[in-house]
């Protein structure tokens, strides 16, 4: 029997040659040349902290593609602490380091809103995988559109994404209204999400029907009020019913009815369109909820008010209900499933997805997205 | 004679009570405590690091309204260092904290794309002045809007003001086109310069005429060519005027003549407004400089490619010169006023304008770009 070295020889001689050309991140500030990607989807960290007595990377939560934990980096001879991590997960992951305790993010990357304050974050390609790709394509635009709210007494901006040409046309389009999750901000969708770029690619290959789509602040507190406690939605639900919507018929050429409107949203966004959505579904005929956290156990003649109660009914009013979870996920995997096993059981007419290999993270909820927008507005 | 302390006894007692209530920065990311800003302007920062042997607050460059250098913070009993600058010059400041020599940005602070990188920054408010405020006024939208440089080989993203009503209208427009400074991007005139909120409020008060805004990326490598040096603007005119304006006009309802267009800049923007802009007297009838950057001494007769040489042709074809800068950036004023005068003694028009009191920062530029707007498209 031959050694894992001589194995190794001849895999060295025998298999085409490839050379590891790190690249900068795509998610880089022009010019950084940390942090890297090689082919392989390991990436290569650097930070100059010459007096720190400890370096870490830190993946931004505990499922991040990069790893489980903070990593320990090295301290080279000039003060350049270095580490280069195993193959990623691909997909878009926040991150910062830790120096000495203290959280640091990389001058080198770009800042994305997350965990409630400005991040590092690094996207890694996936092979084969460019639907999410700025390509040479029409582009819709992203627009950010404010507004005065008398529910929270602010002004609130919103992000409007139009579809290729529609400055130069005259219709009118269906809108998904689409939220992001805890700690983010209605800036997530279009940074970390690409939700243009997938928009863009998926009407230029004739897959999805041109759409508006409008993220706006899954945050309202209610002015004079004590701040709502996590997960009260009144605030949220107050705008967006009785402000944002009728702002947005009133602001864009819209198909301004239920068939027309959408509600989806990840993590927090989830558990919105299902909370808020399924309340008002004379305002949303479609309702997607992208790796929502798993609350109490899912009973469909209690939960959500009832909504699920008559399956004849709702299958008549609802156009589409979506759900959908990463496989690294767990627990929002087996809340997602114990949910659609319910649905199914009792008659209620849905889709499930999976997405293999992702977690509680952007790569997951991209192909959400991906899989959800094709089927929407199909009349 | 009274002792000292009399005296402040004296005053604490007769000067009517001024609670100092310090309030988060209007910079700051939602629920963050710190930087909080005194009535007095002055700043108090916070940074936990438990483990930190020196952190210091770090303004951005030598001229920032916060300090001239680095301010040392003290450290408390639960290892959060904390300083109280003295009174801020008003406006916005970059900042982050030194931490053992580590550039660390503030968590609490939103990033704004200036040296470079994503820093923290932070808005002093002016007393009596609300020009830039986010008022309850009909608002602009500000667009992203990407296109396919074959100059640069690169998508590009410019950002794009559309005044109030835009969409619901028929009118065309005249286009201001409006360039950040070195280290910066697209999105600094409306982040960190609040743009759309100056020409909202202008336009709701009568006092500028409605205009589209364009602020694009004043970075532009040729591709298949090396990185040009510092201040070539070749791949940036290129862009320009073979691509963008090409771009906005056959987007946008736009008046597409030279009298409709004005091309303005901010420091290194302002070296392109007059470099590029000069040059190009047919697209452009209107030049904005703003702090930009004094060069070779200023020659009326051939500076500029001798733009200013026959005073007669250029007032004809030139509706307006602009030039600004801040009584506290001495050498950018010193060449404003070099160029005034020599314009002045030669009989070229022009505006020269200066803002009291404020350096190579962005409430110079906010200043300047509040009278200039005003002048623009008066016919």
């Amino acid at each position: 029997m031959r050694s894992h070295l001589t194995l190794a020889l001849i895999a060295y001689f025998t298999l085409p040659a490839v050379a590891d050309d790190p690249k900068p991140a795509s998610t880089n500030v022009p010019r950084a040349e940390y942090p890297k990607v090689h082919a392989d989807g390991r990436v290569s960290f650097r930070l100059k902290a010459s007096d720190a007595k400890k370096v870490q990377l830190q993946p931004g939560g505990a499922d991040n593609g990069l790893g489980k934990g903070p990593i320990d980096m090295e301290r080279g001879g000039d003060g350049t602490w270095a580490v280069t991590t195993p193959p990623a997960v691909p997909g878009f992951h926040y991150y910062w380091f830790a120096v000495d305790g203290v959280a640091v993010n990389d001058p080198g990357s770009e800042t994305f809103f997350g965990w409630g304050r400005q991040c590092g974050g690094i996207d890694i390609p996936e092979k084969g995988v460019d639907f999410y790709d700025t390509k040479d394509v029409p582009h819709g635009e992203v627009r950010a559109v404010w507004y005065h709210s008398k529910v929270t007494g602010k002004p609130r901006r919103a992000m409007v994404y139009t579809p290729p040409g529609y400055d130069k046309g005259t219709d009118k389009y269906p809108v998904l209204y689409l939220q992001h999750g805890a700690g983010e901000d209605e800036r997530g969708w279009t940074t970390q999400g690409r939700a243009n770029f997938i928009l863009d690619n998926l009407i230029a290959a004739k897959k999805a029907a041109p759409m508006i789509v409008v993220m706006d602040n899954g945050y309202a507190d209610k002015v004079g009020q004590p701040a709502p406690r996590v997960f009260d939605f009144a605030g949220f639900e107050a705008v967006l019913i009785g402000e944002l919507v009728p702002k947005i018929d009133g602001t864009f050429r819209t198909l301004a009815d239920r068939d027309h409107r959408a509600l989806a949203g990840l993590s927090m966004g989830g558990m919105q369109a299902l909370q808020v959505g399924l309340k008002h579904l004379d305002t949303f005929a479609t309702i997607g909820s992208f790796s929502a956290p798993p609350g109490a156990e899912f009973d469909v003649e209690k939960s959500y008010g009832g909504a699920f109660a008559d399956a004849a009914a709702f299958n008549q009013k609802v156009k589409l209900l979506w759900l959908g979870a990463g496989t690294g996920e767990e627990r929002f995997l087996a809340g997602m499933k114990a949910m659609h096993a319910a649905l199914d059981k009792a008659g209620v007419k849905h889709v499930a997805f999976e997405s293999a290999g992702t977690s509680h993270e952007w790569q997951t909820w991209r192909r959400s997205l991906h899989d959800f927008a094709p089927r929407l507005f199909r009349d």
